[in-house]
């Protein structure tokens, strides 16, 4: 029982040096495993995320080129039109008036089928998203806060607003 | 003695099965180490890989949206300049072709900003990068290969063609 016992002690003992050789470069091996598990884990998150920022990032800059080359256009259509209404007193039937109307619709129609639709409509509600008021005029025949006039088109769609379309509000007539 | 040598065979006989036990959860987190290790390397290696792609796709990205968009303005340009060659015979007075003919510089020059310059000049040598022959004639005053008429002008830079123009080019009198 005796020899029993001290075998135990020695043996605990030992055991507890084999523990210490051992099981330290284990406890280390398991410690750096932790860490790279760590790093590999953020590495593989932040790849999903820049991949998922990509798809987004794509069809933003292509609506953002689209915006700005798209918008250069438009002071090349507004001198179209201010020309188109400088000739308003010549016939109709001018070749050229004909055909520069022709060109005009277009343009108008190439600006629509790039997703910015024109909005130069009277007698609808003024609404800040897809006008800018430059002035009112007192009316009593429409309902006070009407687009009356629109001096320059807006264009764009709802999302999307290229540019806001100028116009004259009625107010109340006092 | 007797007692010794039977716990040293013991002692040794633990000693093989606690190297078993130690050192088998050691080999495997060393193995689970070096997997990890290459699984992460390889994420941020996609991960810088992808970042640069990034780079470059911005750039190509808005360069492809812009040459889509402006190669949608060109068959109104086009047109415009159609209509002021039908109007040649009007008077140069005409102030709706006066206006409209600033009209069309204005939009060489928004197709010229957005780096499409435009390419109309006779006289110069045939280049099958910039240009698109779809006839020949025999002319004997200008050397064999000259540009001589061009039909639709073209658009681009030396990088970049949005178009190219469409010309007539001399050949030999036989």
């Amino acid at each position: 029982m005796n020899g029993h016992e001290e075998r135990t002690d020695q043996d605990g003992a030992r055991a507890v040096q084999a523990g210490t050789d051992e099981a330290e470069p284990l406890a280390e091996a398991e410690a750096k495993l932790a860490e790279l598990e760590d790093r590999w884990l953020r590495a593989v998150a932040e790849l999903d995320n820049v991949r998922k920022r990509i798809a987004r990032d794509t069809e933003r800059l292509r609506v953002e080129e689209r915006d700005k080359v798209a918008a250069q256009w438009l002071p090349v259509l507004d001198n179209l039109e201010r020309a188109l209404s400088a000739a308003d007193g010549d016939s109709d039937a001018n070749p050229l008036i004909q055909g520069v109307r022709a060109v005009r619709d277009q343009a108008v129609a190439t600006l629509n089928r790039l997703g910015y639709r024109r909005r130069d409509q009277t007698g609808v509600p003024f609404d800040p998203q897809h006008h800018e008021a430059v002035s009112t005029v007192e009316r009593d025949d429409v309902a006070p806060g009407t687009v009356v006039e629109v001096l320059q088109p807006g264009y764009g769609d709802d999302q999307r607003q290229l540019r806001p379309a100028v116009v004259v509000v009625a107010k109340k007539a006092e």
